[in-house]
């Protein structure tokens, strides 16, 4: 099982923003910016394109409302939108607000955020949705 | 007009990859790695999330089979995906074939191709496609 799996299991606790019957979505807790959110497939596949079509077809009308929720919680231009998946191998597609392009930067450091501040940004975006 | 209009148009020349009636994919002419391609929706909206869900729903299957044919022409881990948007005011997603994280950083200096080079990359991923 993935950690993802996990999480989406309830077995390891995350900060949950949004689910339904294909996706999982909640925060990075190493974000590259605050309010950096995962939206994840509830299917255990590596590689973002081997996920079927019928999920591939979904994933972006899913995020849209988190985007949206978002970027208006906190400032920035837009939210950017990334598949890297070089570490965990389950696909899953970052949503980060950003205001320059080294806010997409995944080789920068993370933040280390308290569970407090990921509480809080947690309450932004829902309060958001 | 945006110059990805432009493009779309025919009004300036493009390597181009794809077409159907809602989208438009071409190469990056300054890729992040070789095969770095670009898919555009048929419509000028500045930021992706404000795209219509009919677009929404079909950009990532119709990236899907550009993604497979891109990683088998150029040797990598994985095809990344950007969006960032923050240069042309015209929505677009970044296929990038990828081996590590730094290969989807666009902060780093883009590669500097010839019409040659170009050229070639289109007809590997075509080849392919």
């Amino acid at each position: 099982m993935t950690i993802f799996s996990k999480i989406i299991a309830g077995d390891i606790p995350a900060y949950k923003i949004a689910e339904d019957d294909q996706f999982f979505a909640f925060l990075d807790i190493f974000p590259l910016v605050e309010g950096h959110v995962l939206v994840v497939p509830k299917l255990e596949i590596d590689k973002f394109f081997d996920v079927p079509d019928d999920y591939l077809s979904r994933i972006l009308v899913f995020s849209k409302p988190i985007a949206k929720a978002i970027e208006k919680a906190f400032p920035c231009n837009r939210v950017g939108l990334a598949v890297v998946g070089l570490e965990v191998p389950h696909a899953h597609l970052h949503l980060v607000p950003i205001n320059g392009i080294d806010d997409l930067n995944f080789t920068r450091g993370k933040l280390k955020l308290s569970p407090e501040q990921l509480k809080a940004a947690q309450e932004k975006i829902l309060a958001n949705l």
